[in-house]
């Protein structure tokens, strides 16, 4: 395609994600403006000062109306009460994306919407812990997947559009149904992060209780609890949503947790070393 | 001190640990010499080509014998094996130190030993999940905690030295007991390897049974189980040392998981955002 692919793209939520996309779109020149929405006017303010869009709004309304593309980086239970309402609004030509990381209940929010075909629904498996417009840094996407859901209820014109888009910020582009997504990311991601956040919580409780000095600790630790310190707000409407898939990752993880367990306990070598494999 | 620390230096097993502390010894000019022995010894060979040894001897006996400290760094089943007879060697003014990840089952090996007081038991707190002496890195130990073990059983002129060694390569350093080190080191470390063991384990079967694309994956899992390549061969023998106090840390983490369980499957926001804190 083009280059512009865009004329203008609204960027509501200029944290990681969206600040992240801003970045990518303005260095690729893949729209000729940005324009930014944020729930905390002060980080429309930052986000504004460090150059990610070049203009901001105060509605996310207004921000809908006046873009041909914009992209919802919030977190998805805050996605999944105003995309109805906001799907409304988009006129002919006009593109809505979210990049949440739950995708049954934000595709279920709009399966009878008449404007449905003008939302396409993305997931790029992309981020860090970090989160506001100065943690948006460049290239998040390049080399990730960026998953679009359920492409048959999107128009062509829409989905190939954003495809572009996510091609063009180097990211790898696959397609999944919400169900198939929601399993995956469950196992990939929302169970790993809740790992790290127990993980973390058991640290705490032993400096508590054991008077353990967790400042001892090497890089292993710090790999495994680092996306423990991503934001709780944006992770537990994640969790909330995708619940069911979670509760069966959780328990997936424990039954392999339980055999390693019991070869360690039993002392046996080769059904450790079989597990571990 | 003044420098160099020691006239010759021996390391025996030059891997990511023991290439690693040559490097900085070298860099930092702590020794005159630098000998090598490994079991393998095509990795002997490998670590003369890179330069991280001046020389490398076919017993470990011989480098005992030949150097003022001898640094024992391999897998701990092969430690506690080797230390009484290598200890033995030691003369006047020798030094002997492991670097091993258990501390009880080293220690216990040698506590009627009539040449104790001329070993220092340490666990530089640091290390990658890769192997062999191409891993070997400059600067591993910087800012990392060396813990000396039981240092009362060591003479003071021995530990002074070798405490004298890990600050110059730029590690912070302090004392525990042999029991307090390996419930540190089961919560820290050992446990933290079990979980990502078992979490690799589940997305390996998730692909088979659930046909899942790990590919698929960001940072998140990346982080969460690169210590999951770490060598089997290395970590079975510490789990196996450390078992009990590695199950009570597992069963520690266990009733955290669980109660993260409870609060998704409950959909207690509340409970999940005390847990998360």
């Amino acid at each position: 395609m083009t280059l512009p692919l865009f004329k203008t793209v609204g960027i509501a939520g200029i944290g990681l994600i969206g600040g992240s996309l801003a970045r990518d779109i303005r260095s690729f020149a893949l729209a000729e403006r940005i324009i930014g929405w944020n729930r905390t006017p002060a980080n429309a303010h930052r986000a504004l000062e460090l150059g990610l869009v070049d203009a901001t709004v105060s509605t996310l309304e207004e921000l809908v109306r006046t873009c041909d593309l914009t992209v919802l980086a919030m977190p998805v239970n805050i996605l999944v009460d105003r995309l109805p309402d906001l799907l409304s609004l988009t006129g002919p030509g006009q593109i809505l994306i979210d990049v949440g990381s739950t995708k049954c209940a934000i595709t279920d929010a709009v399966t009878l919407h008449p404007n449905r075909s003008r939302f396409v629904a993305c997931h790029p498996m992309a981020g860090t812990e970090k989160s506001g417009p100065d943690a948006a840094v460049d290239n998040l996407f390049k080399n990730r997947f960026t998953l679009l859901i359920d492409p048959e209820a999107s128009d062509a014109d829409a989905l190939n559009r954003v495809r572009a888009l996510w091609e063009a910020v180097g990211s790898r582009v696959d397609t999944l149904s919400a169900e198939a997504h929601d399993t995956t990311a469950a196992l990939l991601s929302h169970m790993p992060h809740v790992l790290a956040y127990a993980l973390q919580r058991t640290i705490t409780d032993a400096e508590r209780t054991k008077a353990l000095n967790a400042q001892f600790a090497g890089g292993g630790l710090a790999s495994m609890t680092r996306i423990a310190h991503s934001p709780i707000a944006m992770w537990q409407p994640i969790f909330h949503q995708n619940r069911d898939h979670l509760l069966q990752a959780i328990d997936d993880f424990t039954l392999q947790l339980q055999a390693f367990r019991s070869a360690i306990d039993e002392d046996n070598p080769d059904k450790l070393a079989k597990l571990m494999l």
